[in-house]
């Protein structure tokens, strides 16, 4: 249970979850939660964990420092089976420690990546890695490229999903050492590679999957949130001065894009590659981000979604 | 005289700075430009330059193969005073190749940086590297950061620019070990260092100069037009079902921030550390980018930006 406005904005998702539909467990301190729950009317299974992870602290110190976390307790019962999927606005580096040790890597899982999936003009898009590993091997974005795929066919139904690699070019050449490499492999392999995207082409139709290391796809996922808030921060002040009345009949046309662009309308981020379904929510996650994150999960264990990341990267050629 | 709406942009936009009281020679070659400035009639001296590099060359072997081409050329102007600037929107890695053998770094410059003013809320952000350098050492990141510092002081009137290294998390510790190295570095320096800034703090104020490696640079000026761009075909898209008075009533509003956040009002990026002003200007730029990266460059050599670096990096302890 945690989150930069748990548990207040935790309990309330969960909550607005299970008047969803979805089963869903608290696991944190009890009486904690128990009376956040009181105070919002409701009624939820708790499962206690008698530590927590900070913010600030060193993700994988405190992971070892502290067995009894809230998401280590939460990634036991993901390993035991009396959950199906781990939800966390907590720290991502603990909830990346946590997922290494509670419940490992799929056989074949050279490194576990957060997908997020970008809301785009038209069909979404599936960046990874969004911030597990800052720093990658070629052989590392290959994979990602494989999970990504498969994200990609899954939730938005693609039959051969088109990859592109993020470089600071188009022509092959560009980038790094890592990104040449990774070009190569991309190139060599069965998946659909388009070749090398940029950030501006989250705003055309080149491709359904970005891959990249995780500094970068984090970078990216960044930017956006900065660059669409930007947007709307200056469009208020420049609306401000504009006649009411027309600002009025245009409100309900700009409340849809500001949905559309809402990174909290995706709540949650799959990381893909551990032996259960995990997602990672955003630290500031209001409690529509919350239950959004919780159908994520929910929909990423209908759709077996670790077992067919382990079928794929058991078969693919890296 | 590149870009990929060369010649008749570049003319247009040259013709456009010279009637702003710029004086601008065009390089290339001359029987095109002489044509494109009859048809646009216009009058501009005119060096020519037998060869061109194209835009999926090899930069640094067209450099070698070509001596004559355009870049060269007006680099070899800059040089023997001729001309106080150069301004290209061909290929930036041409642009780099010419200027490391043609102008050469300035003392105590490990690698030359580009600098692009990102518009935000508030006053202007400097990010860099943008491009230059896709892979680079700690110190090269502590080198931008004088570099950006100066242009915040320059172009901004800022006494000392709050100066942050772009990463994946707020606190110390975080990201690759670059940014880890290049973080003990700056907080050591006698910078206005504020730590790790992300992508989303291009939204809030949180620091003058944002420094990090040309490739993350390049993502974050990429990713920032995708996303404005997004948000202005959303914009445009959700507005077509609103009703037409009041769209009409905001327009003017909608334009203002269009134009706040065009990429192309800021039409060029300086190359900071070779010896003599280098403009770079975006490969897709309209005549309005041209000339505004012609103002750009005279600024620069106004206010004498290359002698400033390298006073700054001569004194600067590194």
């Amino acid at each position: 249970m945690g989150g930069d406005h748990a548990p207040t904005e935790a309990v309330a998702g969960a909550l607005k979850a299970t008047a969803d539909g979805y089963d869903v467990v608290l696991v944190g301190d009890a009486p904690v939660l128990q009376s956040e729950l009181d105070a919002q009317g409701g009624s939820l299974p708790i499962v206690h964990a008698r530590e927590v992870i900070d913010m600030g602290e060193d993700p994988g110190r405190a992971v070892r420092e502290k067995p009894e976390n809230s998401i280590a307790v939460a990634a036991r019962l993901v390993k035991s089976g009396e959950a199906r999927a781990l939800v966390s606005a907590g720290s991502t580096g603990a909830v990346l420690a946590v997922a290494a040790t509670v419940l490992r890597r799929l056989p074949g899982v050279l490194r576990p990546a957060i997908a997020s999936i970008f809301p785009t003009l038209r069909s979404p898009t599936v960046v990874l890695d969004c911030g597990a590993n800052p720093e990658c091997k070629p052989e590392h974005l290959v994979q990602f490229a494989h999970m990504g795929s498969l994200v990609a066919s899954t939730y938005l139904g693609l039959d051969a999903p088109r990859v592109g690699l993020v470089n600071i070019g188009e022509e092959a050449g560009k980038g790094r050492s890592l990104d040449r490499e990774a070009y190569s492999l991309l190139a060599a392999s069965d998946l659909n590679f388009v070749g090398n995207v940029e950030g501006r082409d989250l705003a055309t139709d080149r491709a359904d999957v970005f891959v990249t290391d995780g500094f970068t796809g984090n970078v990216l996922l960044k930017t956006t949130e900065g660059a669409v808030q930007l947007t709307t921060q200056l469009a208020t002040e420049a609306l401000a001065g504009a006649p009411t009345r027309a600002v009025a009949g245009v409100l309900p046309a700009m409340e849809t894009v500001r949905q559309r662009l809402d990174h909290e309308a995706q709540g949650g981020a799959h990381l893909l590659g551990t032996a259960g379904v995990v997602v990672v929510a955003h630290g500031q996650s209001s409690r529509h981000a919350i239950a959004s994150a919780i159908e994520i999960a929910a929909d990423g264990a209908d759709r077996r979604l670790a077992e067919q990341v382990a079928e794929r990267l058991g078969n693919a050629v890296v």
